[in-house]
């Protein structure tokens, strides 16, 4: 199992953001061959008060780092990080994992 | 559903923050009352090639907004929040999110 987890950090329009998140991002998104899982999580705040680091997350599960390679390669991978870069570009961090 | 969220970045000594946390801050954190399952991703790079952003994340899944702000609260929240400080206060960030 391998996943792909993308942090935002808060847009300066939320609404605009949402907007294009969940009605054209997500969509390209699922489209990546092989991906399994994808839950969006959204952070309302911190326990210590205040707002929190980051805004969203997007965790992406895969059976295996090379599906999860494979799927950043394909065709629909590139749609959606052209996508990305597009809408989110200075708010985007990507990560590697796997369970512990 | 609310969910706490630990992030931490790459610690200095790598062997020596999974000793701690796995075998001492784990067990900690899992006596909090009203904790469902705890996730734990460890970060093994980016798509970009290089380093993650982060080193490690805990996900904590609790019923209600209300349970987790009790858990925090509780003797076993205090417990687990003074070790944080004691081997990650440099490290850590907290949020606080719910499924979107």
């Amino acid at each position: 199992m391998a996943k792909l987890i993308a942090l935002y950090k808060h847009p300066e329009n939320k609404e605009e953001f949402d907007n294009h998140y969940f009605n054209v991002h997500v969509p390209i998104t699922a489209k990546m061959p092989g991906l399994g899982d994808m839950k969006v999580t959204k952070f309302t705040g911190s326990p210590m008060g205040g707002e929190s680091e980051y805004y969203l997350m997007c965790e992406m599960y895969f059976d295996s780092l090379e599906d999860l390679q494979q799927a950043l390669r394909s065709p629909e991978g590139k749609a959606t990080a052209k996508d990305l870069m597009g809408f989110a570009s200075d708010l985007f961090t990507l990560m590697i994992g796997e369970d512990a």
